[in-house]
Formats: structure tokens, sequence, C-alpha cells
């Protein structure tokens, strides 16, 4: 599964981010996130209500950064939270059980405790270091079997991952393809040409998880 | 009535922040906002909790600026959106109609529009220039009337006010206290003696208002 995240603060303008969604949609993206701390609620519920639009033809999810009313407003899929967002009870009460709720984890405990309150999938990084999230300490490889043998929900990869090393997190997951995917930022945002982009990883994915069902 | 916007912006540390929502509430607000777009929703949620616990205990309503979800989360008894935040129907679609939902207007037509949506009350501003918000041109001060005069739910007039122009503010409010409101946010948060100031400009509201009713 691939999880194509949109951020708002690599782009110039809403535009290009919008050409982006379209490119993620098209080309394989099974789930697109827009995360944008840069403009206004009103911007963002806008923004995300044409990304909805563009998502909904191809039957690829839109989930929302950080806030379950834009989420709700902008009749997006579901929500991603991290730990220092709004806890998932309250995310959970604002969009209900039909809806998305993703939380970010770092360890096997936060991604137990998110399985524990009801998430429906988790975020798991970051696994190598990134420029987008200059801040954080990369976890590695190694605790993605591990998290993958203890908790049911889907697991998501996220952190530094593109076209070279995905091939190493598709194998660190060792096979449980049904229920892993991976979460990129860079490699499709800042390519040079985000609809190949997309179209490469996704390759490199359905391929590999299907060598390793064998 | 009195209305105290605690602004995250103009505080050093969340403490200092709860020692002037401690000093508003005991000493005459009558509704406090906390307005924090500066710490994680978590965190903002987390403070929203422990103002709600100060006001409760005087019944002060306390109202959180731009997110319908923390105002849930945290216990608060509702949100104040701008025309930048979230839109008013969604604001409601969360907090449904037991909880407050007001808005910022800056015309006669953004305020009759509120009233239309279904907001609570208006925010009308900024009447003066002030240094919270540097990019806000100010209305003045005619609107007041104006507005008292066309809508039907309460009016808080915001930007700029302190001791020495309320009592011009209250005139300009021509004798229509019972739904009019002053909101205040350096008068009292930059304040030497945030206690004093707000009993202080709670008295001038309170005598402005029985001198013009009589």
């Amino acid at each position: 599964m691939l999880y194509v995240i949109l951020d708002r603060a690599l782009f110039e303008s809403p535009s290009k981010l919008l050409g982006v969604a379209r490119a993620a949609a098209a080309n394989g993206a099974d789930i697109v996130q827009l995360r944008n701390k840069i403009d206004t609620p009103r911007q963002v519920t806008e923004m995300a209500r044409a990304i909805k639009e563009i998502t909904r033809l191809r039957g690829v999810k839109l989930i929302i950064n950080d806030r379950p009313d834009i989420a709700l407003a902008s009749g997006a899929d579901g929500v991603h939270v991290g730990q220092e967002d709004l806890p998932l009870f309250w995310a959970r009460a604002i969009l209900g059980k039909e809806r998305i709720v993703g939380v970010s984890t770092h360890s096997l405990k936060e991604a137990k405790e998110a399985e524990q309150q009801g998430a429906d999938y988790i975020g798991l990084g970051a696994i190598f270091a990134t420029p987008t999230k200059p801040e954080v300490r990369p976890i590695g490889m190694r605790l993605i079997a591990k998290v993958l043998k203890e908790v049911r929900i889907p697991v998501v990869a996220i952190g530094g991952i593109n076209r070279d090393n995905v091939t190493n997190i598709l194998d660190a997951a060792s096979g449980m393809s049904t229920k892993f995917g991976v979460a990129v930022v860079r490699a499709v945002c800042k390519a040079e040409d985000p609809s190949a982009a997309t179209r490469q990883l996704k390759e490199l994915i359905v391929n590999r998880s299907e060598a390793l069902a064998v």
C-alpha cells in the first residue's frame, strides 16, 4: 500500500500541491494525506475539498493531518493525529466509526497503545532521518517486523523512504504486505516528475509484495 | 459584559497565562477566551482543561479560539471562529446547540450573515488599531450602534479597547448594554496587575451601563 503525504510546506502554491495530488491519485497512491500547517483553516478546508474531488474519482482515500474538524468539514475519509495532536478519543468522537483515524507512533509501546485506543492504522517512524522533520530521531528498520507481529491494524512505515530504500523496507516487513504500507513525502512531492515517481514506487511495492508472498 | 482574551503569544510560559486566567475569573470577567496558536494541540487541550477548572468555580464561560475539536476535547463552553477559520456550520456540527459558537465580524454585512448562520454572538472589530493584530484595519466606533440595531444576538466590541477608551465604547453602544460586551486582550494580559485591571474594567462597564440605563 502506497500512502502519499502532500506537505504544503514543500509547495510554492496551492495549485502546485493540487497538481501533485492529481499525479499521485492517478498513478497508484492508495491514500493521500494533506498536511498543511501554513494556510488558514478556511483555506485548508477548501484545499481538502478540492483534493477530495480528485481522489473520489479514483477510489483513493483522503486523510487530513491533525484536524478532525477540517476532515469533517471537507468530507475527507479521515484524520491522522500525532502524539502532540488532539487525543485519538476526541478525533473519533468527532469523526465517528465510519471514518479513518490514524496515529503516529515511534515505538512498540505507542503502537500497541494506539491499537488499544481504537486507531484504524498506525504510522511508524521515522524509519530514516528526513529533512521534512529534522527534529525527529530515526528508529531504524528493525521495529517494523516487531510491530507488525504485535499489532493487528495496518502499519504504515514513514520517514525518509524513497525509491532507493523502499525494497529494504518491504523486506523488513517480511511478507506481511496485506497490512503493511509505505508513506512517502519528498519522494513524490519533490520529484521532478511526481506521476512517474508515484508509478515507480507503486510498482516496486507491488512487485516486491508479490515476490515475498510467493 | 467583560470578555477577556488570553493570548498565549503574550505570555512567557503557560503558568503565567493560567495566573492571568485566575485573576480575570476572580475579578469580574464574564467570559474568557483562550487564543493559543503557539503550543501543540495536545498542550492547548491541557491548558484549556486547566482554565476550565478555574472558570467553572466562578461561573465564568470558557471559549476556545479557532478549534471546535479542542473546545470539545477540553470541556470548554464554546468556540470562537474568525472569517478565516472553519466555517460556523461545521463548528456547530461538532459542538451542538448547547455550546457557544461566536464569530469575528468586521462589517454590518458579516455581522448579519453570522447571525443568519446561527452564531450565538459576534465579535465586532477591530474598533481601534491594536499591536495584537497589526495587519487589521480598524473600523472605528460608528459601526457599533448600527450593528446593535440590526442584529439580535450579543455583540462584543474588540480591538485596542482599554481603561481609557472603554467608556467611549459603551457610549457608542448607546445604552444597549444587555446584549453588548467589551473584549480586551492586552489591557488585562499585559497589565502590571491583571486582577486590578480586570476589576477596574468591570467597574467602568457596570457603572456606565447603569448610568446609561437610567
